[in-house]
């Protein structure tokens, strides 16, 4: 890996610096996603099936898995993993319990309350990836916050096995947790059956689907929540990305490690070292190509670094300027005042302060959510949270006396717009003469 | 208007009754829309001002106004009217101010703390409607929160006037907020221009995009939405809608009065009441007959009844049963006992309690926002709040201490996942031999 002068950029070789992968989603994905979603929405689960047997090879007549077979496969889980799965379920519930939306009320005026009341969303979908990586993290990272909401109901869809049934640890997390609707199907016909739902099958028709997973699997959330009527999503879900901010004090060791672990999510991870320390930045790239090799992943990191960067900054605020304008999902500060730059951050999903923090911590139990915003996404919106699972409705009452002290104003201003329909729905109750 | 008997009906004849009058966006909108945005992509405000000529038969040479143009507006708008502007606002600010995300922090383990942090959206851009009907209240109700969270840039699009100014009513609401880059630009072109940003023009780039609009608007914010390091948008826009749950002692002079504020709105909005007394909702037929003809906009009311819905049922759990499924973006709960109803609901946008409190309230002035979820988005997202203008992300910092107790625990489930990386990111840094 090159290091790159930021300040001996050009403007566009700098944008050219913060650049994503492109991410086009081909129109053979995106028109085999909507033949998928347009027959499981005619056939329901019947559909689901075949497109089960066809691309999983397998067939299953029951979709969701028996109370025998989540209590098989929650034996087959080494102790070791189950202690484990326990242990970051507790860190994620402590954390999430205090993230949902505060219910509150005010006397906007006398005789006029307004309030905020919670609900949890009705129905929740939980997409957690399976086939060749499962990911019992996600189905803890997903199934924590829908539970402690509330969610009346919470089916998880993960895909199966070669034998027809779900991975064992995504199956143990799902039973810590509490959930023991599990449906075995994955890939596009997955979220259009939770789209759809079929009672006939034991799915529900779901309010918002979340979860991470493929091309087709996010080309096919994406096209749900397109429709009128359709669920709402989670994210959008991209590439993991990493930026670490690191000083001339940091542990090249251990920043290589991190931006390795980054690096073998997949060839389309994207890691950036940001440093105001040339030679930290040169012997971070001796390390990184020394500890890649040893990687059973080595392959996907190969192609991973090659869209990664190192960049030498003049300071440290200049480090924080850039990867503000990077916006990255997580962002690592191996500084020795990582409070300090803290307060300057202003766009990035979750942040790691210090050298004993690294990202996989986060992964999977430091309590933290790994549903995090990619591509940008930090610009505007966090990760996941408990209020993801939630609904923040507004309720007002008036008394007659708050009607008669706002009235006017609602008046005014309708009359304002041209509506006086909406003006009328005052003064019929007021008495006042329509205008 | 013909009153629908529920429980006489078919489950599909139900699901027909809760059906949304359907909004396919033309082929040839979508295409006009992604040439508009690629153009302004590509030309900033050079473009935008030849679309401003083009559509609006307006020639500016500077998108945004002066403080001398705003001043002018402002002083044209009569006091009472301003009166009000400032009146809701306060109202709106009274309500919003404690709506933002908590900031917390948890120890979830000794040497192990993870916190929640929040930030401003840097930078907002606010698509006030004018044209035919200027709505202030659009600019009050994303304007206010906008500046309480703390925005560092705030910035209002709004469409020209024949004149080529801005509308002076929503002008005067953005300086009761604090608001003073207005830029006067209109339709697709006005977001595809806070999507990009013009440095030279004055206009920032957006990282999120608020307000309704025509269907230009809303599909050019769902383009740019989709689009890889594309902002972020407030909530899909679709067309208004009003559901009333109305008990025998409602007056239905009130409600058909309700009913017609929200009909009036456009063609394509849609009003449902629904009642456990028939005599009500026949009295209701008649008397929104009789109100819909005094209107100004008797022609856009006449076309939303086509749409629209009187439902019997038999009795107000059931009306909730209703309207959860519809999860309306406006709910009036025009009953004796509205607090006992309101534990039942379960989805809906915002909730107007007794007789007191028509709609048109909440539209102005009540204090609650009216960018709100349409076409059953409600279901799983409530409206604009002051968390839609912040960030929520999250932090974490471990000690060696920290790291020693819940690294293991990374490490075993890392290595379930096969993600060796990802151990190692912990192992390096606690001394423990890789697997």
């Amino acid at each position: 890996m090159r290091v790159l002068d930021w300040n001996s950029l050009e403007e566009a070789a700098r944008q050219d610096v913060l650049e994503r992968p492109a991410q086009a989603v081909g129109e053979e994905v995106s028109a085999a996603v909507a033949d998928i979603l347009a027959t499981v929405r005619e056939r329901g689960a019947v559909a689901v099936r075949e497109y089960t047997e066809r691309f999983d090879g397998v067939v299953r007549e029951e979709l969701l898995l028996s109370q025998a077979e989540i209590a098989a496969a929650v034996a087959q889980v080494p102790a070791a993993v189950r202690e484990a799965i326990a242990a970051a379920a507790s860190a994620i519930r402590t954390f999430h319990a205090p993230g949902g939306y505060t219910p509150y009320a005010v006397d906007v005026t006398e005789g006029l309350v307004c309030e905020r009341v919670v609900r949890p969303v009705r129905s929740v979908g939980l997409y957690v990836p399976a086939g060749s990586a499962p990911l019992p993290s996600t189905a803890l990272m997903l199934g924590v916050p829908a539970v402690l909401a509330g969610c009346p109901e919470v089916l998880v869809c993960t895909p199966p096995t070669a034998d027809g049934g779900a991975d064992p640890a995504v199956v143990a997390a799902c039973a810590e947790v509490g959930i023991d609707r599990i449906a075995v199907v994955g890939g596009a016909q997955a979220v259009g059956l939770m789209a759809r739902g079929d009672a006939g099958a034991g799915i529900p028709r779901c309010d918002k689907i979340f979860g991470p997973g493929n091309t087709f699997v996010t080309e096919a959330k994406r096209q749900v929540a397109g429709m009128q009527g359709g669920p709402g999503i989670d994210l959008p879900a991209g590439p993991s990305e990493q930026l670490v901010i690191a000083d001339a004090g940091a542990n090249p060791e251990w920043v290589a490690a991190d931006l390795l672990s980054q690096a073998e999510h997949g060839p389309d991870s994207q890691v950036v070292c940001v440093s105001d320390d040339r030679a930290l930045l040169e012997r971070l790239a001796t390390e990184i190509e020394a500890q890649a090799t040893e990687l059973p992943r080595a392959a996907t990191v190969e192609r991973a670094l090659t869209a990664s960067r190192l960049v030498l900054v003049a300071d440290l605020d200049q480090a924080v300027e850039v990867s503000n304008a990077y916006a990255p999902e997580h962002l690592i500060l191996a500084v020795r005042e990582p409070r300090v730059l803290l307060e300057g951050v202003t766009a990035a999903g979750s942040v790691f302060l210090g050298d004993h923090t690294p990202e996989s911590l986060g992964d999977y139990c430091s309590g933290t959510n790994h549903v995090l915003p990619t591509s940008g996404a930090a610009r505007f919106t966090g990760g996941v949270t408990l209020a993801s699972f939630q609904l923040s409705m507004t309720v007002q009452q008036a008394t007659p006396q708050g009607l008669a002290a706002m009235g006017p104003t609602a008046v005014a201003l309708a009359r304002t717009e041209g509506l006086e329909a909406h003006a009328r729905a005052v003064t019929r109750r007021t008495g006042e003469v329509p205008a």
